[in-house]
C-alpha cells in the first residue's frame, strides 16, 4: 500500500482546489491512502476527491482537538503544532504539493530532507544556494502528479528489496 | 535578550564558513544568544564565531545523544530527528539563514510561517506559487544581515508591548 | 467514531498477550478505531484482535521507518521517538494500558494529564504525593475494560455538545 | 557539565517549593545546569534557587510563547504541548522529581524508558505489574537528591568512556 501525502495550504482558490480534488481522487482511485494535514483549503479538496473516489483519508492535525475537514476516513490530533509537518513528512511514502504557502514550502523542504521524492504542482519555485540538485519533479496535471509519485515510489520499494 | 537562530547546512564550503563565523561573532557582540541545530558546516562555524567573542551558543539537537560541536555552550538533544526544525524555529526570535540544504530551507519555511523574521545569506531563492508575499529579508553582508534581523525583533517587541 | 488507544509493553507474557488480544477484539466488535504504537508485544496482540475481529487497526511508530507488525491497517511512522508517546495520547479519546513498562507508564501519564480517560488491566499501580485524585480506572477483564472506555468517552462527548 | 532536569508541579504547596528550592541551590552551587518546564510552583522554586546560587537554568516550554518564570537564564519555547516533556527528559543527564502530578509522572516515566536516572523527593509512588525492577531512587533530603543524581551521572560517564 502507498502512502502519499497531499500538502497545501489550508485556504486557496478555486483554481487550486480543483487540481487538489483530482490529485485525490486520482490516488484513490489506484488504492492509495491519502495523508495531509486534515485542515481546509488544499487538504479538504484532496480529501474530498479521494472519499468520493473511495479511498482512504488520513488527516494528521497540528491541534490537540479532533477537528478536520469533513472527507477525513480518520483524523489524528497530535498536539505538536508545526512539528507535525515533520510527522506527516515522515509517515509519507512520496509528497505531492498543490499549490501552497509557507507550511507547504516546510514539507517540500521536510520530504526532500528526508529523501521521499515530492513532486510539484503549480507550487513554489525554490532554487539552491550552490550546485545541489534541485529535486522537486513538476508535475502539469493532476494525474501526471501522481503517476510521477507513484513510479517514484516503486521504484524506491524495489531497490529496498 | 533577543534569541537568534542561525541555520544552514553540515557542511560548508570555506567562503559560506567565514560568512557564518562572522554573523555568530556579531550576534555575540551584541549580547544576544545564538541558537543552532548543534552540528558542524554553517552551524559549527556560527558557534564558532560566536563562542570566541564570548557569546552563549545553544545546540538544539535532533538526535538522542550530547553530540554536538565543540563551540556549543549547551548541547540539547530533543531525540525528535527532523521534528527538531520546528523547535529550533520557535524557540528564536529571528532566523538567518546562510547557504544551506533541505533542512535549511525547512527552517527558512517554518520561522515564515511561525510569523518570525527571516533573513538571508546566499541562501535559497524561494518564489511563491501565488502572490504571497515572500518575506526572505536578503542580506549583503553577515552584519547587515544581523542588523536587519535586530531591527526586526525590536520592532516585533515593541508592538509586543 | 471511537479512536482507543491500548498502550503495553513490546514484549509480555502469554497471560497479558491473551488480554491485549481480547481487549483488540472487543474495540473492533464495537466499531472502535484501534491505535497503538504498532511494536510487538501488547500492540501486537491488541493489533490481531482488532483486524481479525475486522476492525481498524492504526500503528503511530516512534522510528522513521513503516515497520510496523503485521496487523496494522496503516503504519505511521513519526520519527519522533519517544515523542511519539504524547502523539499516540494526544490522538486517542481514551487510553487502555494493558500491563506495560516504563513506556506505557508514559502515556498512562501522559493521557490522565490531557484529561483523557485511562483504563487499566494489570496495569502500573502509581499513588501520587498529594491529595491528587489518583484517576486510572482498574477493570478486571478485557471486555469491562472496554466499557468502561466505551462509556467515559460517551460521557466526555455528550458533555462537549 | 552535567545537565539536570528538575521537575514537578506547576503550582505546589510551600513544603515542596522549599524542596525544589534547596535542590535548585545545590545543583547550581555544584556547577550543574538546571533543566526545567520553564513553568511555575516547582519549576519556579528550583529556578529560583539555582538562580540566586549563580547557576545556570534553562527552561524548556510547551507553548509558542517565550513566557517562562522570572529565573531562567534561558526560556525556550517548543510549540510542542505535551509532546516538551519527553524533549527535557531526553535533554537531561539525570531526573530530580519533587512532588509532582501526571506531567511530572510522564516525566518520571520517559526518563525511567530512556534510560536516565531518576530521583524522586517526595514524588509518585510507582509499583509495576511484573516484576520489572522499579528504577526511582528515593532521596530523603534535597542534598541527597542531588547527591544521588550527581554519582549516578558521573558512573554513566565512566562506563561510556
Amino acid at each position: 500500500m502507498y502512502y502519499l501525502a497531499v500538502v497545501g495550504a489550508s485556504r486557496c482558490d478555486r483554481e487550486t482546489a480543483v487540481l487538489a480534488e483530482a490529485v485525490g481522487a486520482e490516488i484513490a482511485s489506484r488504492g492509495g491512502v491519502l495523508l495531509c494535514g486534515g485542515g481546509g483549503g488544499v487538504m479538504e479538496a484532496a480529501s474530498r476527491g479521494a472519499k468520493n473516489a473511495g479511498g482512504m483519508v488520513i488527516g494528521i492535525l497540528p491541534g490537540e482537538e479532533r477537528r478536520g475537514n469533513p472527507f477525513l476516513t480518520l483524523a489524528l490530533p497530535t498536539g505538536l503544532g508545526e512539528g507535525r509537518n515533520a510527522v506527516l513528512a515522515r509517515a509519507a511514502d512520496a509528497l505531492i504539493a498543490v499549490g501552497g504557502e509557507y507550511g507547504t514550502l516546510s514539507e517540500i523542504a521536510l520530504g526532500l530532507k528526508m529523501g521521499k521524492p515530492v513532486i510539484g504542482l503549480h507550487t513554489w519555485q525554490i532554487r539552491p544556494p550552490r550546485p545541489l540538485k534541485e529535486k522537486v519533479m513538476e508535475a502539469r496535471t493532476p494525474e501526471e502528479a501522481v503517476e510521477m509519485a507513484w513510479k517514484a515510489i516503486s521504484a524506491t520499494k524495489e531497490k529496498g528489496n
